[in-house]
């Protein structure tokens, strides 16, 4: 089932996995906290527009929902989020109270590239949870489940991790030349360029993948990394911490194992998507001193990137 | 979705992970013979029953075909196996030609317990594979998938692996104490009655379990080993080998880590589920001689345990 976007993956890196002081198990507790902010938009959009016909619409009065997250790790964000969706589904079919209501199950798919550790994902997987439980290895940037099965899928800070590295920002006779920096610090038009695309195409071969996954009705929660016309990177706490420390994450990384894109262009990659998709809820926040989820008061002078929370209903 | 059956496994033991010397990815040559020899089975049960309307009876045109392997290992004989089970309902599918056929994809959901290497298990998936891969950790003596959700489940040399170790068999101060012996070689009665108890137990929850997951119409083959009546352990292959090396084995395994019967009462637990299940090919087959699979000529004056692939069908 691979496509010519997969194929066209060279490697694909995993966060650090097990549980030791450097994994990612140990160090998200910034991601852990986008998500309680995040959760009122998912309530919400589950509350607004979730229609039950969808999963139940057989008549063999059986109710099957399925959830995935796309760049999951390793956890146990990964299991707070799917725990918070299930509720709030929950929430929403109890108050819509069926006549003869068939019981709903659970089936959640945790999804990252191959690489991830599964093997310790799975080890930690709450033992009471309310759904079956699923590892779907592979790059989220082609199809990875059959046409029209997903009722809602969840991906959180993990789109900026492009599929690759452009190729002119690390050739030294291109224009596009970063000079080794392990960033897009914007500043330079024709490295900033090279990354939008990357990302454009990026988004392009993830959205289209979704459109065909989830079932129409369903439902797309977003939460990424962005920043608001006018901001640079260098200007933000990411973007001084990379200058500060890029060359010694140049050496431990090799040069050409950072992928990542602040993302500015999401907006015009929804107008490519608009026979499919349409975007019913979007919220931006600054993580300023005390609205930040991370004790940044140190740094309270420095805008922290912007994180997007979107919410996406198919058609 | 735990139940009362998984919450009483102590701890779940896997093959060895891995790629390596002693790995089981190294050292199942003889399961993969079996796998030759039940594919002639296979191929029947599915071009004679299997209802190409299961997969694709709601209206929305898409057919999504799920199978499952329980008790896969980490391959490569999971991935021969699902080859062949799509391989024999594509051609059925092909022979049906329908009007307007939809495209049939598949979903492959790879089962074994917790601990299994699942890492290995995605690194190791063939990439042009036919279908869309997941892995599903657990036991498979309790339920792992949503009501009426998988059209075939599949496992070939598992479910001689119990649960646990009868009580009994360990308690020096009862009549079935098994001596510290690591098999059940059939001549103490009541160290065989309590073997065969707890595989009552084991068998009863896998075919409840799959009978809530498996879609009615759906298959499911085994393959499983097994004694004819009259014969003993202690005069198969298997046995001599545990007589003559039991005690290292013992050591190596720390007595209790050993969870293992050679099947004789699968009937008497078909006939407790003709509610659900109805047998429709039952094969066995002796591996003697230039029959059998391995190359076990220097041993041919012995018998190894019967191979037993059954096909069945849900109603």
């Amino acid at each position: 089932m691979e496509n010519e976007e997969t194929k066209t993956v060279p490697k694909s890196w995993a966060m650090v996995g097990g549980d030791g002081p450097r994994s990612y198990a140990q160090n998200s507790s910034y991601q852990r906290g986008l998500l309680d902010v995040a959760n009122e938009l998912m309530n919400e959009g589950i509350k607004d527009k979730l229609d039950f016909k969808i999963p139940c619409s057989d008549s063999s009065n059986i109710c099957t929902f399925r959830i995935a997250d796309f760049g999951c790790s390793v956890g146990p964000n990964t299991f707070f989020a799917v725990e918070k969706i299930i509720e709030a589904v929950e929430q929403k079919y109890q108050a819509c109270q069926f006549q003869n209501s068939p019981p709903l199950e659970f089936q959640v798919f945790f999804n990252d590239v191959t690489a991830n550790d599964f093997n310790t994902l799975f080890k930690t997987l709450p033992s009471y949870r309310k759904y079956f439980a699923a590892g779907v290895p592979g790059t989220f940037y082609g199809r990875l489940f059959p046409k029209s099965t997903l009722h809602l899928a969840y991906s959180s800070y993990s789109l900026h991790w492009l599929s690759k590295v452009p190729q002119e920002v690390v050739d030294t006779k291109s224009p596009a030349w970063n000079k080794g920096s392990i960033q897009c610090s914007g500043t330079a038009k024709e490295v900033a360029k090279a990354y939008s695309a990357q990302f454009k195409t990026d988004m392009d071969n993830f959205l289209n993948a979704r459109a065909q996954e989830i079932i129409g009705g369903g439902l797309m929660v977003i939460i990424i990394a962005g920043l608001p016309d006018g901001i640079l990177v260098s200007q933000t706490v990411a973007g001084i911490f990379n200058d500060f420390f890029g060359s010694c994450l140049v050496d431990m990384a090799k040069l050409v194992s950072i992928v990542f894109n602040f993302s500015r262009d999401i907006n015009g990659l929804q107008k490519a998507n608009t026979g499919i998709i349409v975007i019913v809820k979007l919220a931006g926040w600054h993580q300023l001193g005390t609205t930040c989820p991370l004790p940044l008061g140190h740094l309270a002078t420095c805008l922290a990137p912007l994180s997007f929370a979107w919410m996406l209903a198919y058609k």
